[in-house]
């Protein structure tokens, strides 16, 4: 993946798109956040008349070695797998999210500590029965972080081949904002307990007792290299994928839509090997988890919603893809003051 | 409309349905104010399993006196009756946001200074060309106050006869920041200058001129002894509609959807003459409109979002309603981590 080709969003019909938009009948600026969006859709598609085709959410699941003994995690490792079965069963919040609003949604084994017999609406990316606990040893090998990565970019191209140019990511998997937290770190700078939340619910004592093994896992390893090392290290199977998908979507100029903590530390990697990458990404919402906020700040971006939710599979993006909706749909259906005869101000 | 009966929100579900929105297979408090919503809704409708129906919208729309010498406001009072074509034809923003989440969408002539043919979607509710304007005497007689108050319930139990049990308000009327301004400065004790905004835009000169002028209408009027007498004196035949209707709304124990700056100055008065009101609403954003944030918090209230926005039409309700269907969807359609079979957390 490091020899993949983002090209930078063109930016020639940046002009043209903000006089359309300003043409529009509301007084100037008054869609606020709508009309970035926007603005940003007809650059990524570099068209005045941007479409919205066949949005999709790819959920990628797996375990996680740090979870195995509950160290740092209040639901037990064996959730991850529980929760697939409820996705594939469609009794989890991105199922009604993604059937409410007619987004498709694919689940991948990336590496879910469970043998899942084949499952029609479970793709198999499996990288292992979980990673390698951090606490003793790199998460994964550099040659399975890379593997990973591709297999989350041909997932993007499935979709991509299959017509659709919009896709959000989610991701399940016990002990995961441990690995978010620890790339937080490494790819910001922000000093570890400020990069660790309660993740799922974590008690101040449990809070506590996280902080202190993810610092012990900070001093057992070198400093990492490059992002890649840094994700082999800290990461997970399922955020690694999320990696490569992010910078494939980018690769293939779709729009990307991050989620909340554990999404965007994977596009903490993917924006380190790839800055162009950044302006194909949408910020779908700024989540409870402690450390997203200052991860947005890093990135200098603006989140799109605040809805006080935590709870990850991408339910965040889902909700907003219909926001991204409106924008382009404003764009295409709205009216001109010339259209329409109203008058423009005055003055 | 002194006389309409709000009974309280009934608080007899309030543990049963916290239990059921726990029981559902994501961490405690995990989707944040979504979860706020679907307790709100099993309330207002006091059942474990509310539903939403037929969700809608109603625009009302009048002039002002004020706005016709261009005193107060960047764009010409034409451009009320303009936008009031422009909504039967389409093309403005709330028409698309409507088409797009199947809200019916209903527009009201409050008050417009134009004669308008007959037309199948414009409700004829005109109490005239537009208020007097409140620089000279009160914006509307007590009697015109009350009937227009009237007119909004009218329609609210219209749609409620059809079977929706969800609305929300839009307003279009050039000057209507200014009626708005007001009444918040009336019903909040806040100093009218921090309660004056830009409006569709006014520069900084204008801002102080729009500042200026509405000191004296302050001046001019002896201190409103009624919320009704306050509501002739500073509000706007929409706006006063608008306070009839969310009145209307509570009683027929409908949810509520307040849009921004001008519908909340309406449920300033509602809320005054009848606190009860308030729990009935959902409050959809928080516009950009200078005052708004402030009188969101007079009423101690958490907006859903903050997407910049400042346009009215009841654009911000039309992005919200999804948030509260997603809220009961949610409710209704996620497992449980007994039906699921997920572990609940280890302690």
């Amino acid at each position: 993946m490091n020899n993949i080709q983002i090209t930078p969003v063109p930016q020639t019909l940046r002009a043209a798109l903000q006089d359309k938009i300003d043409q529009k009948t509301k007084p100037p600026g008054s869609l606020g956040k709508l009309e970035g969006l926007a603005l940003q859709a007809g650059m990524v598609q570099n068209t005045l008349t941007p479409v919205l085709k066949q949005p999709a959410i790819i959920v990628f699941a797996g375990d996680h070695g740090i979870a195995a003994d509950g160290l740092v995690n209040p639901f037990p490792q064996a959730v991850t797998a529980q929760m697939v079965y409820n996705f594939l069963q469609g009794g989890a919040a991105i199922n009604v999210f993604c059937r409410q609003h007619h987004l498709q949604l694919t689940v991948v084994d990336a590496g879910v500590n469970h043998a899942f017999a084949p499952h029609p609406l479970l793709k198999d990316r499996k990288m292992g029965m979980g990673t390698q606990n951090f606490l003793h040893m790199p998460a994964m090998s550099l040659d399975q972080c890379r593997l990973a990565m591709q297999a989350g970019a041909e997932e993007v191209k499935l979709l991509h081949a299959n017509g659709s140019n919009i896709v959000g990511f989610g991701e399940m998997g016990i002990g995961n904002t441990s690995a978010a937290a620890l790339l937080m770190s490494h790819f910001t700078g922000i000093p570890l307990a400020d990069c660790v939340g309660a993740g799922t619910g974590s008690n101040a004592q449990q809070l506590a007792q996280k902080r202190a093994v993810l610092q012990q896992v900070i001093a057992k390893h070198a400093f990492p290299q490059s992002p890649e090392q840094a994700l082999a290290t800290f990461g997970g199977f399922e955020i690694a994928m999320i990696c490569g998908a992010i910078l494939q979507a980018a690769a293939l100029q779709m729009l990307v839509v991050i989620d909340g903590f554990i999404v965007t530390s994977a596009l903490l990697v993917a924006a380190n090997m790839q800055p162009a990458v950044k302006d194909y990404c949408i910020f779908a919402h700024c989540s409870e988890e402690k450390g997203h906020k200052a991860m947005l700040q890093h990135l200098g971006v603006q989140p799109l919603l605040q809805l006080d939710m935590r709870l990850g599979e991408g339910t965040g993006a889902a909700m907003a893809i219909p926001l991204i909706q409106s924008a382009v749909a404003f764009l295409e259906e709205m009216a001109s003051f010339n259209s329409a005869q109203v008058s423009n101000r005055t003055i």
